[in-house]
């Protein structure tokens, strides 16, 4: 930490504020210069954070630069090497590139298998579907619940594919937990502290998306609170911000994928479906992402998207769905992964 | 709901789509122009929001455009007077301007009933304090949990001021409504829907804040989720979108309010301590808001904001509390309501 | 500036920045400290900028800070006291407050004159109209050129207000500057640094819009440009930025009325015309803004705004601008400004 | 167009819509229903921009929705094949990609030349350079002006390269005319519509950069400024956008590449040097461009990126260069497109 006083600070206003420093158990190092006077930090403690908030309104103060990152369990400088998570006979993080696939939401047995067989047949590995959905408007389809989990679960059986699923909220973590392989947290859920501690205890890794208008410091922080849970299993997903642009429904923030392989050793997939919300801008972006480095993509498919209950216009068909997995190999070949599904 | 069908389209696609109007009870009237096709559609139907998404996707469809606002029960269509909110004495949504004000997390009894007094006797009329507090990382001040409720508990009973505090997750609801007056939905919340369904059912007030990245017809959308639980008091707070600006700490959204008042009954206050996490903007931007038509301001007061557990940069001092009450004064007379404390 | 070094960095890095420095004319100050070593900066060289630029990419080298504010002549450092502006008998800067009023684009002399004469009938002392326009399409309105200027002229002639108009490209200057007061640079301008050097030579105050993107930052920098040429008359003006909400045409950013009084000497307006993109929002912006300081506002009037040939729904009608003189002067006497208007 | 009636419109307010639209040569087709009546718009002409806007301020008009999209000559349905560019032996738009390369500003003789030859060698077919460079500040490097476009006029002799390189105001086009061989508009100047009038006029390639806060709508008519001048040679550059993110320093839009190819014909490179502010994203983010379907990319490149006069922190050394052009090759290939250069 550095606190940089005003240019007019007289020595009353430093000495004050490298009181504090000690009383914190710091070291205070001060600079006269012509233009500023600056108070470099050395040591840690826990008060830190919100030492750096006090110091600010200390007359004299102009501004405090933070100098080391405020995750931990998360960052490349805690642990160097990728995090690489184990689902069965595949795995997240390492060379191989995860394909997620599946419905939006679970409607029927008939389009869970079906999509289930299908997305397996083309070389997915993860099979993706939801029962408990988030819904902008209460007037919405919110999901069928439990109901839905089990024919996620009969999906799950007949491919053998494991399942990602979302949990809204703590009182369901228990019942999610006893048909979901992967706990999928959503946006809107990417600050509810109560649910990432609660995630933070469950033995099953966690899909973390990425909230729409937070930055990615902030993302690996939420992270923080599953990890200091002791849930060291987490897959980070990009899924779109939210800028000025209308034409698609969010922005997919393709440069948060390399960023991430910088910041911190948790793998990083994208969801190119909610990015966009447009199906015909799927492909094109999931391709975009894997080459930018991305250790999976997550991908909406819907036996006749003209007919789903929820997020029809980003989903693909089995048929473009297939298209997306051939136009994907080179690509990922190009990226030094393979693509591990059985259909491939 | 008005269906757009491309250039080049055929009888055979616009058949399809009015096909499918009717088929969900809706008639469908054809336009065909020289340069787009229109088809207007009459009469409404839930599947609706569905029923656009999959229109969509139909061959020849161009652009579906929703000409009904999406929210029902918020809107001012529904309800053309404006809500008014009985609280004690007081009441919000009419010609008082409240003022709720407080420290952003409770620390101690001391600390808490003399900023109880402090704001009463400049004119406050609720109090505001936090015992679960949402914190971006995990290392972070967390609240005091219902300890904090307790002292919070104290300071209401020392000054008679009733009490707004956050809820942060559906298993907590019980507990805080043992003390609080008004429940806070925070920000990150605004689209937790499933505690939105249990503050719904609650029998008091909600005090509900923009999300970030919120749009004022999301907002409005998720109001309704506590609505149409059946509470009808809820007090919308604006408290400061993203921008790309960083010299603030969010971008306090003034059209918002006016923009309100327009479109719902509900009524709504600004949260100018948030909106802008800098103190010394703190008044301007309260003032702002009151000249913009607001129903009152919640501000964040500290009796020292240099020792403050959180938030303290952007807390006024009992002092600047003070000097703001009086500023605030004319320009409520001016924009036609008044500060009903008793301090004043 | 301050020069952070990564965690890991050698006494070899660290010496090969400190040479840099010091070959640049600077002192370099080394501490190391557990979790990082840091170099401040003291003195101050031309090439700081680059250097800053370079210094990051040296290796060891983890962040550049810097800690000085990169403009100087807008600075409030620079010059404490507040700029104010002559205009005939007025004067924008000081106690009164400044209201700017007049048809966005001029169509034709009744229209100019009629609307010229309201204004200035309810308190205006600054006429508005715009004679070269922007305009998002090449097959919309750009306005009458210097046919326009001359009519322009006219109201002026006939009402004694001063003329603000505005310049796109450096070609035109000259004979704007035949009939303008007040040289307007448009939002899409504000980075035409061709254009800011041109101005920044006249001898004519310049009214300064920010950039629908811009930063506070950047907004004084390029003022610099201005100043920098010798023109020290520049008047800032708020008038919205980009944001991901849709109600509005923009985003009033209110709060950088307060922030420009504390960063800057300069004058601030704000224009709530542009910044809403609706009628019936500009009379709450515009109490919003005086409210939170603003020395003035710049309102469109028309005639009849359902028949301009621009920004008709921005537009304010005769009436409806009386209305809002009418309020706006309990605000503005809240705010401790007078407004000097003839009409008031 | 459509125009759509608040709920409780009457005869009169609808009749005096049709009026309006009648006198302006359009039909208007009424369909009544029971939550709004809708007034379908049939015909064109030239007034519809403006009378969209005046019908929004008639008596029970709600909203007026426009149903053809606001450009022409850029779109797809204009012309449905791609615009194929002819530079000397290479072209842009068909199935090359194309690989712009050079340093940000020309230092001198050198570094363009050294640079040209460097990347040439790579595989770059075309030499970008800047002598006219916009700065935010304007104490910092703003380019040698002619000087540099010798020295960029003997890096293109030295190795056959065509060159791109920016031109700033109206007053400088035919002075750059004389070097260049495709005219840049930068980002900032994306609505300096003098600019593009003139630039339309000339004979050479345009290389459009889209502005920060442009939408894709936007920048479409943007161009159309250029290509209804009669210049159809228009390429468009996404470089990134801005929003809350600050770890990179604008955020690219990679969907922005597959949307340009569904709604223009025009061709569209990425500019990830820009668009990121590091040299360490520009890699990822140029192959995840062309596996998005860009046609080209802009690559920042300088022999010594650490003592460079501009954006060293976002340049490429040789090497990085290099190493690009290496991984690019099979993601081209995967993309349908092929490097054509000569060092390939």
């Amino acid at each position: 930490m550095i606190v940089v006083m005003s240019k007019d600070c007289g020595d009353k206003e430093a000495a004050e504020v490298i009181a504090r420093l000690e009383a914190a158990g710091l070291t205070a190092h001060l600079s006269r210069g012509v233009e500023r006077t600056v108070i470099g930090v050395l040591g840690t403690s826990p008060a830190l954070p919100e030492l750096r908030d006090t110091l600010q309104l200390l007359p004299g103060v102009e501004q405090v630069v933070p100098i080391t990152k405020p995750y931990k369990l998360s960052s490349r400088e805690f642990q160097p090497e990728n995090t690489v998570i184990k689902l069965g006979e595949h795995s997240i993080g390492g060379d191989e590139l995860v394909v997620m696939a599946g419905p939006c939401a679970v409607e029927t047995e008939e389009q869970a298998v079906s999509t289930a067989r299908a997305v397996k047949a083309a070389g997915a590995t993860v099979l993706r579907g939801g029962a408990f959905k988030p819904s902008t408007s209460p007037y919405g389809f919110r999901g069928l619940g439990e109901e839905g989990l089990k024919l996620l679960a009969q999906a799950k059986q007949e491919t053998g594919l494991p399942l990602v699923t979302e949990v809204l909220t703590p009182g369901d973590i228990e019942l999610v937990l006893r048909y979901a392989d992967i706990l999928q947290i959503g946006a809107r859920n990417m600050q509810n502290f109560i649910l990432l501690d609660e995630v933070g205890k469950a033995k099953k890794p966690v899909l973390f998306k990425r909230g729409l208008s937070a930055t990615i410091e902030e993302w690996l922080l939420a992270a923080e609170y599953i990890l200091s849970q002791g849930n060291r299993e987490v897959i980070l997903c990009e899924r779109g911000i939210r800028t000025f642009e209308t034409y698609t429904r969010n922005t997919l923030d393709i440069s948060a994928i390399p960023t991430i392989h910088k910041l911190s050793h948790l793998p990083i997939i994208a969801d190119p479906s909610h990015g966009t919300g447009r199906w015909d801008l799927v492909t094109p972006l999931a391709l975009a992402a894997v080459a930018a480095g991305a250790n999976g993509v997550m991908i909406e498919v819907h036996p006749s998207p003209e007919t789903a209950l929820k997020d029809g216009p980003q989903s693909l068909t089995f048929e473009n769905f297939e298209k997306l997995m051939t136009q994907l190999a080179p690509v990922a070949a190009a990226a030094g992964r393979r693509i591990a599904g059985k259909g491939v």
